[in-house]
């Protein structure tokens, strides 16, 4: 059985943005942290839903008919299929849920892909 | 599609204890919010590993072979199958993940249970 999981210590184990790391799995899911800073790719995922909260910072969910502001204490839930493009202005710590399956790029494969996010 | 969900917003709209209400669903998951305060009957979930994450104040989750103590910030996944009892000697906010088919009361049926946890 696994130990308990202290957010703020486990976001001191990295630094780099946009490369999620696993802190947790349950019922076929992968709880994540990861640091973001500046835009990410417009991507989907198929057949998951993601789940984006905002631990601290401010995230920006681009979609294609709308723009969701996220602050500190507020998840979005991106439906599978729905084209998204995170964007931070200001480094921004999220928890994201998803499939064990997820790749962070979606529909895309270039140099931000990380095929095996770390478990930390 | 939904809509985001500010948790401290959220958490506003109820009062009681040990009464979770749904404010997200993503592959087949729930994501609740419940206010705990005093002892909870001991129960296991056969067939669902659920995640306590707190939000602010304290819990004790009680396992048969240990006791898992958790501030704000910390989470604890108990795994399919494994008695717990939560604990919490003050009022204590958390954030659940488990699959929409969980009942709170996992294998016990009492004037506890809840059988459709509210969506708010």
């Amino acid at each position: 059985m696994g130990e308990k999981v202290n957010l703020v210590e486990k976001l001191g184990m990295f630094t780099e943005h946009w490369s999620p790391r696993v802190v947790g799995e349950l019922n076929g899911q992968h709880v994540k942290l990861a640091k973001l800073l500046g835009e990410f790719d417009w991507h989907h995922h198929a057949d998951e839903d993601e789940l984006f909260l905002v631990l601290s910072g401010h995230l920006t969910l681009h979609l294609r008919d709308r723009i969701i502001e996220l602050g500190e204490g507020e998840f979005f839930i991106v439906p599978r299929g729905v084209e998204h493009k995170p964007v931070a202005e200001e480094e921004t710590h999220v928890l994201l849920l998803e499939p064990t399956s997820t790749l962070n790029t979606g529909n895309l494969r270039n140099e931000r892909t990380i095929d095996a996010p770390p478990r930390i």
